[in-house]
């Protein structure tokens, strides 16, 4: 059936859309039923709500997501009609029995999650019965697989390599330290990152305090031109975007199925172009993964590597307590910043992203095994990383200038030590935790700084940490968590 | 914060409300953020979507779900304030894990799903929990118990007594006989159906064309003093609602976790207090379960009654192919009558009812061990049954000169045989899909007349069945879909 568009702001991130109780009826559709809204050649699926009062009959209002993609403007005629319970729906079903799924079926099943065609709940069975049952390394090439060929693909000529951490561990912003050194040999580093989830900062909310990081791949691949490297926000890109979809409702439950990880990962790498990718996964108390669960994940790395003819590195981490000072956007970009200027830098976090540098440039072939780590250093130490970040963030619409502007919020609040001890375990997870009840990551200056690591004695009166707000209430809030959690957060004795 | 209420007519049969983008960004709210919604002593949780346009700042719009359970009106102030991601979410990622649950745990997930705490991709991993992980008797019991705690409940003097079947065998419409044979002699049964979910009738959809069924719960308790039965839709009593919502979002996937299966049958009949609960599971081919499936059953169903002090009789039945001549609404009211009025009815259905009715009647102790059919069929054939029946239904404002204006669709098509043959089988499934496309249950007087059983021969040109439609377009559509299927639904050889 016709009918006229009426746009909603709606912006619930999904295609929802909404008819006149009286056209619902005509048309026999039931709330929650899917209709393909088509103009022209172009067509999405939606979930349908229906409402009288703010619509009139033959009017359907739709959310954002429908109006960007079919190009909609208020009164266009779409046609609207009813689609059926899609087939991927009875392979979930299959899945969550115990199934092993074939190439097809898993195409299928993510270009109906790509496409709308499935709800959320749907996408939940998806993910638990992924999640129960595992999957085959054949199964999870095919989901890989279909993830990229779903999403936006990057082309690029070169030696294109990445890095990608599995997480998990505060502070840890080697990112733009690795690409910084690497990209400066030669080496084209498309580097898309995702915000912050359920950490304090991601690369993308870390760069974002200096630099701008929302850019079309049109965008993208002319930054790559003028600098071989760039710090982008993966999230509108639609690289993978079944991957994306099914994070978002995975998040929900907080489980990580293995076969899931690596598809989310090597999806992205793929959709880039990445030849070369370098993974690092830090392991250890706090951590996401025991040491067991890291060499296990490292050799389902390996093996997906050679299915898709990447070379591919995996490099166990010590993850059992955070990465540098400073957790929260700005006081990550502060700590990159003094590693790069080669001032006062957080020795672990010099260490690590120089560590793992020197293995990209040996797996990339621009030194000779053994030799990474000090082709790393010079470059680092030379100045020349420094002179290719701040090209980066030149072209990436930031000012050099601003760096020493940066600044943590202006509330803030001391913690000490009572007595002479020892530091035995600094939480990741509950720092974590704590710089969220800050305000990370959208404060962007909001956070923590760490004055000390696990092993390390501390008299009584020593500085831990400072805790970093915008305001006073949230200073409050953070104070009231900390103290709540205190003996788990900074671990004594 | 104080929000002033606007009133949208949603139907989306859940809580959602919207408000401005700027006053979500006020109050640090994002979409999919959970929010509780205050009247005085009431509260609903509700998840919130925001939209700029059709409402103004400090304006909240909420669905009828909302304005129904805090009973607003338009511009009431309600205070609106976020509410944590509650606890029972880190109970069913447990679950998942594989975890036995307590019972303060269960109960804390069936009550954040029936105060809608619990959005449905949340609700969805619950039900794959259960599912993949099961539930031990324990576990079971504590469910069954919290979904009846969080509903409402109605208390009966007297033997009250209940039937349920399983599902799954078209026509299979024993109720309306045995609930009319049984509360003749004393019992009492409150009868609540559902509507047809998958099937081509109910038994609320069935008695609909005849009398009413939705009733409120005071109601219901007056027709009972009048009758000592009825027969009612339970859908909007707010039995167990925990378990309607489970249901709903566990008939996307069509899965039947055994451990809910028994929780949502026990739940409601405890519900309305049942204490004589019998139980037909029908088996075998196209049925819903094979015979080992249905004695595993059988056994789980006994241990439960004696845990909550039911007496609960089980009855494995027959369940390879359709009981009666009738699939659909008014075709299966027209097979009751017949049974009811001695008028040339389906011998099997007869059977089936007297039998079942035979046991309750053992059961609640209305006769000695052995001589339960004798007594159901004097009930039967004496006509009592009948005036028991008309007596019900005039309660529920039916008429029952009605009763014979029943008819089915004016469009028909009939199907013979081709040769001289033998019916092997007849599948419940497909027999239902069959009179799906012909608009059961929404259209009562679509359907199906079955006029042949399985392993009976047949002549050349012998008709098979007859569907009924209310307009050409069903009667083709359904035609394709058997021409399709033909060889499925009745198997000839």
């Amino acid at each position: 059936m016709k009918l006229k568009v009426k746009i909603l702001k709606f912006l619930a991130g999904r295609p929802v859309c909404m008819i006149h109780e009286k056209t619902a009826e005509q048309m026999s559709l039931h709330v929650g039923d899917r209709v393909s809204i088509k103009k022209r050649d172009k067509k999405i699926i939606s979930i349908i709500d229906t409402a009288s009062g703010i619509i009139n009959p033959y009017e359907i209002a739709v959310s954002n997501t429908i109006v960007e993609n079919l190009k909609l403007k208020k009164g266009d005629a779409v046609n609207v009609e009813i689609t059926s319970r899609p087939q991927s729906i009875h392979l979930i079903r299959e899945k969550l029995k115990g199934k092993e799924l074939k190439k097809a079926e898993i195409e299928e099943i993510i270009n109906d999650i790509s496409r709308n065609a499935l709800t959320e709940p749907e996408i939940a069975f998806f993910i638990s019965a992924v999640y129960n049952k595992g999957m085959s390394l054949n199964e999870t090439k095919n989901l890989i697989q279909a993830m990229v060929q779903t999403g936006s693909q990057i082309k690029l000529r070169g030696k294109v390599a990445d890095k990608h951490s599995i997480g998990g561990v505060a502070g840890n912003r080697t990112t733009p330290i690795i690409v910084s050194i690497c990209s400066t040999v030669g080496l084209i580093m498309p580097k898309t990152s995702s915000r912050a989830i359920t950490s304090a900062a991601g690369t993308a909310d870390t760069i974002e305090t200096i630099a701008k990081v929302d850019f079309s791949i049109k965008e993208i691949k002319n930054i790559l031109k003028k600098t071989n490297a760039c710090f982008v926000w993966g999230g509108a890109l639609k690289l993978a975007p079944a991957d994306d979809k099914i994070i978002k409702i995975g998040r929900i439950i907080k489980i990580d199925a293995t076969a899931q990880l690596l598809a989310s990962i090597l999806s992205k790498k793929i959709s880039v172009d990445s030849k070369y990718v370098l993974i690092d996964i830090p392991y250890g108390k706090s951590a996401k993964v025991t040491k067991r669960q890291a060499e296990k994940l490292k050799i389902k790395f390996l093996k997906l590597g050679k299915k898709f003819g990447l070379k591919i590195g995996v490099i166990l981490t010590d993850g059992s307590q955070p990465i540098g000072n400073g957790v929260g956007p700005v006081l990550e970009m502060i700590d990159v910043i003094k590693v790069l200027q080669r001032q006062n830098p957080p020795k672990d976090l010099e260490e690590k992203s120089i560590m793992l540098a020197g293995k990209l440039l040996e797996m990339t072939g621009k030194v000779k095994k053994g030799n990474g780590i000090k082709l790393a250093t010079q470059i680092l130490y030379s100045g020349k990383a420094l002179k290719k970040f701040e090209q980066i963030i030149k072209v990436q619409k930031g000012k050099v200038e601003n760096f020493k502007k940066l600044k943590p919020g202006k509330y803030n609040h001391i913690i000490k030590t009572k007595r002479k001890t020892k530091i035995k375990h600094i939480n990741n997870k509950l720092i974590n935790s704590l710089a969220r009840q800050l305000g990370c990551p959208e404060d962007k200056s909001a956070g923590i700084y760490l004055y000390k690591k696990a092993n390390q004695t501390v008299e009584k009166g020593d500085k831990i940490l400072t805790i970093y707000a915008t305001s006073k209430e949230k200073l409050e809030h953070a104070k009231k968590f900390y103290n709540k959690n205190k003996k788990e957060i900074v671990e004594f004795g």
